[in-house]
C-alpha cells in the first residue's frame, strides 16, 4: 500500500526533475508546510497554536470567480460564528517563475475603504487609499454616503493574472461595534472593527516554490486594533477624540492623555469582542503563550527565529515576559514573505506585454 | 601664541608615542570627547542636549578619599536643587592596560539596598543584592530596621585598585516622595525615588584609552522609574500593590490591571517630580526631542547610531514617533561601554597578585 503511494510520488518527482521544476507537494505535505511556515515566522506572537492550522489545498482553482468563491468559504469557516479558527488557503503557484498566477490584491480580506478628499483630508482608513482607488477604477461604487467603515470589495486575479472585482455579499464579514465597559459615550463614537484579520497579500514559500496567493488568518490580538489600527496617527488617529471625551489635557504630553486614551480604547476592544463572543487574545496572554511556544520549541531541539520589535506588544510592553526575552531572527523555510503589491506586478506584466 | 600651545602638545604626543601609549587628551579635548561619546551612544534617547554636558577632568586624583569627595561634588552640582544638570566626571585611566585604576563599584551613585532574607524573600531593590553584600563585607551596617529605600554607601577604589567604603552624608541624595494627583492613598504606600540617575559603572572610551571610572548623569525619563524600576517583577514589582488599591481584577490579564496600575504609577512619578521642582522628562517629550536630535544630526551630515529596543519607551510605545522610526546601531568612538563588574575585576587582580 505505502509502496504504491511512494511509486506514484516518485514518478511525479522524476517528471518535475526532468522539467527542471521543483516537485509539487502533496496535499498532506502542503498542510505541514503551511503549519511549519507559521511556526517559523519571526514576526508572529501567536505561534503557540501552529499545529492547529487548517490548511485548504485549492491549487486546482483556475478562474478569479472560483477563487473568490473559495475566499468566501475561507472567511466563513475562519469566522466560525466568533469561535475563530486558524486557516490557510493555498492557490496555484505560477506555471513558470515570474509567470501569471492567482493573486489577491487586498492586504486583508476584510478592510475598510480610505477616501482622499480634494482638500487633502482622508475619510476611512488611510492605509487602503491605493486599493480603494484600484477598486473604483475597476468599477466599484462606494456607498452613496461614504463612511469611515465601508467594507472594500475584493480584487482577485485568476491564473490568467487579470484582476476582477468582487463586491462582498451583505453579512459575509462579521464586525464588532465597539463600546466601553464603563463609559456609555464610547458607543456613540460609532467605532467598529471586523472580527478576523485574513492577511491575503503575503506569499508562502515552501519547497522551492512561491505561492503568491496564500491567505491566512488567526484571531486578533487586541492591541493590533486598539493600539495600532485605531490609534496610529496615520491610521484612524482616534486618541485625540477619546481624550476629548475623557476631558484630558491635550496641551501637555505630560498629562499622559495619549496613554490614558489608549488604555480606554483597548479596554473597549477587549470588552466588545468578548461581549460579542468573538475570539481575541489580550497582549499579556499572547505573550505568555509565546513564551510557552519557545519552551516547547527548545524541548523539541529547535531554535526560534523571532523579531523582538514585532513580537513585543505596542502597549505596556515591559509588563510582558517577551520584552525581557532575547530574540534573534534568521532565515527559515517554509515561511511567509512580503511581496511587491499586486498592482505593481500587474503593471509590470502589462508593460511587458505592450 | 597658538604655535606655542601646539609645540607643547606635540612634545606630549611624541613622548606618548615613544612609550607606545595613546597621547593623553587635553582637558578641552576630554570635554568634547565626553560630549561626543554621549552624542554617539546608541541606547540614549536624551541626546538632544549633548552639547550642554558639563565635563569635569579629575584625572589627577589619586586616592579613594579624593575621588569620593569629587563624587559628592558631582552629585551636588548635578542635582542643582532640582534643576538637574548633565555632568560627566572623568577619573584617571590605568597607567598600563589592565593595570589598577580608580573605579566605582556602585552601578549608580544613588541606589537602594537589596536584602535577601533566609526564606528567599527580598527587601528593597533586588538589583543591588550583590553590591549590598559587598558593602556589608566592607563593614557597612544597614539601618537598625532595614527598609525598602535604604541608600547604599559608595564603594570606591583609588589608583591602587583597593576598595574603600564611603557612607553618604545625610541630606546629600535628593529624593522625591511619590504621590498621585488624584488618589490620596497613593502617598500612604510610602514609595520614593532619588532625583538623579548617575551611572557610575560604565567606562568611557576615547582616543584609544578606556576610562573605567567616568560617572555621568542626565535627568530621568519618567518611565525609567515608573515603568521599569518600580514596576518590573524582578525589581520593586509594585503593579499588584497598586492594582489592589485600584480594586482591579488581578485574576484575569484581560482586565488590563497591569496596564492601568502602570498608568497610575507613571502619573504619580511625573506629578511628584514636577511638584517637587525636580527636572524629569515624560516619554512623549523625550521621543520628540530625540527625533529633533536625529534631524539635526542629519543636517550636520552625521549618521545616528541607535538601538530601537532601547530608544523606544516601555510605555505606550506606538504613540511615540521613535516607534515608527527605523534605526541601526553601528560601532562609534568615543562612546560609553559596559565593563565587567568592579568586584569581578578586583577578584581577578587579587588572584593575579596571589
Ligand atoms: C492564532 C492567533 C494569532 C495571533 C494572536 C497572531 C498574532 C500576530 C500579531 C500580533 C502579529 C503582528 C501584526 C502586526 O503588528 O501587524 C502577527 C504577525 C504575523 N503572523 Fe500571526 N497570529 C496568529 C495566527 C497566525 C497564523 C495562523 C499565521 C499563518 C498561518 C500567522 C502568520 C503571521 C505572519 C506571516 C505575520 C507577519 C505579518 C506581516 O509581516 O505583516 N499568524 N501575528
Ligand atoms: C539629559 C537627559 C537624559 C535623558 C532623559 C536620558 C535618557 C536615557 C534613557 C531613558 C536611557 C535608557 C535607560 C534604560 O532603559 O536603562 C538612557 C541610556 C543611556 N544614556 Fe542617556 N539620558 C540623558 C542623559 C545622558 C547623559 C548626560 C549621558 C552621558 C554623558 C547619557 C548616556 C547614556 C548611556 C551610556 C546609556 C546606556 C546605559 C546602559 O547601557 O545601561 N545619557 N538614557
Amino acid at each position: 500500500h505505502h509502496g504504491h503511494i511512494l511509486d506514484e510520488r516518485l514518478a511525479v518527482c522524476r517528471a518535475a526533475l526532468a522539467a527542471q521544476l521543483p516537485a509539487p507537494l502533496t496535499s498532506a505535505e502542503l498542510t505541514w508546510a503551511g503549519r511549519i511556515a507559521w511556526r517559523n515566522h519571526a514576526r508572529c506572537i501567536g505561534r503557540h497554536y501552529w499545529r492547529s492550522l487548517n490548511v485548504r489545498d485549492h491549487r486546482h482553482l483556475d478562474s478569479a470567480d472560483q477563487i473568490a468563491a473559495s475566499l468566501r468559504e475561507h472567511l466563513e469557516f475562519a469566522q466560525a460564528d466568533g469561535n475563530v479558527r486558524s486557516v490557510l488557503t493555498v492557490y496555484a503557484p505560477p506555471d513558470h517563475p515570474g509567470g501569471p498566477a492567482p493573486r489577491i490584491w487586498n492586504h486583508q480580506l476584510c478592510s475598510y475603504a480610505g477616501y482622499r478628499h480634494h482638500d487633502g483630508t482622508i475619510l476611512g482608513d488611510p492605509k487602503t487609499i491605493a486599493l480603494t482607488d484600484h477598486a473604483r477604477a475597476l468599477g466599484w461604487e462606494p456607498p452613496s454616503t461614504p463612511g469611515r467603515f465601508d467594507l472594500l470589495p475584493w480584487i482577485v486575479s485568476g491564473r490568467d493574472g487579470r484582476p476582477h472585482l468582487f463586491p462582498l455579499p451583505a453579512g459575509l464579514v462579521r464586525e464588532v461595534r465597539l463600546r466601553h465597559p464603563q463609559f456609555a459615550w464610547f458607543e456613540q463614537l460609532g467605532l467598529r472593527w471586523y472580527a478576523v484579520p485574513v492577511i491575503s497579500d503575503m506569499s508562502l514559500h515552501a519547497a522551492g516554490t512561491d505561492y503568491p496567493a496564500a491567505p491566512f488568518n488567526g484571531w486578533y490580538m487586541g492591541t493590533e486594533i486598539g493600539a495600532r489600527n485605531l490609534a496610529d496617527t496615520d491610521r484612524y488617529n482616534l486618541l485625540p477624540v477619546i481624550a476629548e471625551k475623557l476631558a484630558l489635557d491635550q496641551r501637555n504630553p505630560r498629562s499622559l492623555w495619549k496613554d490614558r486614551a489608549l488604555l480606554e480604547l483597548n479596554a473597549a476592544v477587549l470588552h466588545s469582542y468578548e461581549s460579542d463572543g468573538v475570539k481575541l487574545v489580550d497582549h499579556h496572554t499572547a505573550s505568555a503563550e509565546f513564551i510557552k511556544f519557545c519552551e516547547r520549541e527548545k524541548t523539541a531541539g529547535r531554535e526560534v527565529s523571532a523579531r523582538w520589535d514585532w513580537i513585543v506588544p505596542p502597549m505596556s510592553p515591559a509588563t510582558t515576559t517577551v520584552f525581557h526575552t532575547p530574540m534573534a531572527e534568521f532565515p527559515t523555510t517554509p515561511d511567509f514573505h512580503a511581496q511587491p503589491s499586486a498592482w505593481a506586478s500587474a503593471g509590470a506584466t502589462a508593460a511587458e506585454k505592450s
